[in-house]
């Protein structure tokens, strides 16, 4: 039986990554960090900055999963209005937060501490600040939401403390099969194994390289006994067909 | 005023994006190519393979938007569900597509056209085949829904085609002007600039180079004067400042 694991879904707000203008790679550094400590990645959505678009999409989640990442709009422009949608979607006022104004003040000199600049300490009621070793403008948590900016470096930076001190699941196991045979070959016989390890995630990704292609077979579960027991039978098959399986 | 545009969704399928093990680059692919036609991109949004889970964001997504885009889960092995999904999201029955497996038959000599690729050619009733001239099986569409591979190659090739054939808007204009200052010393001016070109989209990014730092101010619109009226203004403020403004 598979465990019963905490959820969680990302939030990533900004109209750069809808016009195609930035990659988006924050959720995938999430999704990592969260399958190192077991926790499930259920949905990713990109959305852009509108004050009810994002309220919405943020009281969707908090509702539906248990923890709840959004990336981007905290910054000091008139676009960052990730806080004030955050605060509505709550129905909490947004207030200037004294220790993050605090932190702001320390960090820059009188004159440089400019009005778009305190915007950054203004956060919803009962906010938790979130450190920001970096530039110093905290990020925040309200109950299960996490909010944090879109820039990477900072973002990985915040998200890395986060998942230190949220509620961890058991290990997910992982092995990974790699085959020259082709899925339209294999197909059928995976099918059949993951009926037979039906408490096992088997998944089935080609993959295209400088001088070569093949699949990778990509073993998970919760139980490392099974997940091995299925790699050896794989292997084991693809071995028998000439199917060069190489396990990592 | 802003002109109405076309809108659209974007369904990205793998629980191997979930798990963090891929890099998804697709929807950037198909954000860019909207963006040049002048088709607004909405909501991107990133599920696992699982039945109901992508039915309900199908029809969530093709009620919402003019066009929907998916990407993924139409090989050939068992986690491959995406066609049989759809077609529950439309109330069709999922069956062969006589088209699609004649391709199928004339690419694969008899003893290769194993069950598995068979599968490949089960398409809801009443789609549209799109064609797939790198490995022959086919995508779909059904209605506004357009049905892709999630290999990237394939994807981007496909997409392309498709792209030609959607009724498309009119151009976006897009201006960037780069500086060095920070964005909290011009925040509040560009606030200004903003409400002053209120048809305008005027986005702030802060970027971070190997020696360098500085914001990326980009200016959109339907309208090119006035993309260009605030681009200029903008620029002769951040010159006004020893910005080193450039523009893009």
């Amino acid at each position: 039986m598979k465990k019963k694991r905490k959820s969680s879904g990302i939030i990533i707000i900004g109209n750069e990554i809808l016009s195609g203008k930035t990659l988006e790679t924050n959720s995938n550094f999430v999704c990592k960090q969260l399958f190192e400590i077991g926790v499930e990645c259920s949905e990713i959505c990109v959305i852009s900055d509108q004050k009810e678009i994002i309220a919405e999409k943020v009281n969707c989640f908090r509702l539906k999963y248990d923890y709840v990442f959004t990336s981007g709009g905290i910054g000091p422009t008139h676009d960052d209005i990730t806080s004030e949608s955050v605060a509505y979607a709550f129905k909490k006022k947004l207030c200037i937060n004294l220790e993050a104004k605090k932190r702001l003040v320390k960090h820059y000199s009188d004159d440089v501490l400019t009005e778009a600049r305190l915007k950054m300490a203004y956060l919803p009621e009962d906010a938790s600040l979130i450190d920001n070793p970096v530039s110093v403008a905290p990020g925040f948590f309200l109950e299960n939401v996490y909010v944090l900016p879109g820039v990477p470096k900072i973002f990985q930076i915040m998200l890395s403390e986060i998942i230190k001190s949220i509620d961890r699941g058991e290990k997910f196991f992982k092995k990974t099969v790699s085959t020259i045979l082709s899925e339209g070959i294999i197909g059928n016989y995976i099918k059949k194994i993951q009926k037979k390890f039906s408490q096992l995630e088997i998944g089935s990704y080609p993959y295209f390289k400088k001088n070569s292609f093949g699949v990778s077979l990509v073993i998970k579960g919760d139980d490392e006994t099974y997940v091995l027991k299925a790699t050896e039978e794989i292997y084991e098959y693809i071995l028998s067909k000439d199917g060069k399986p190489k396990i990592f």
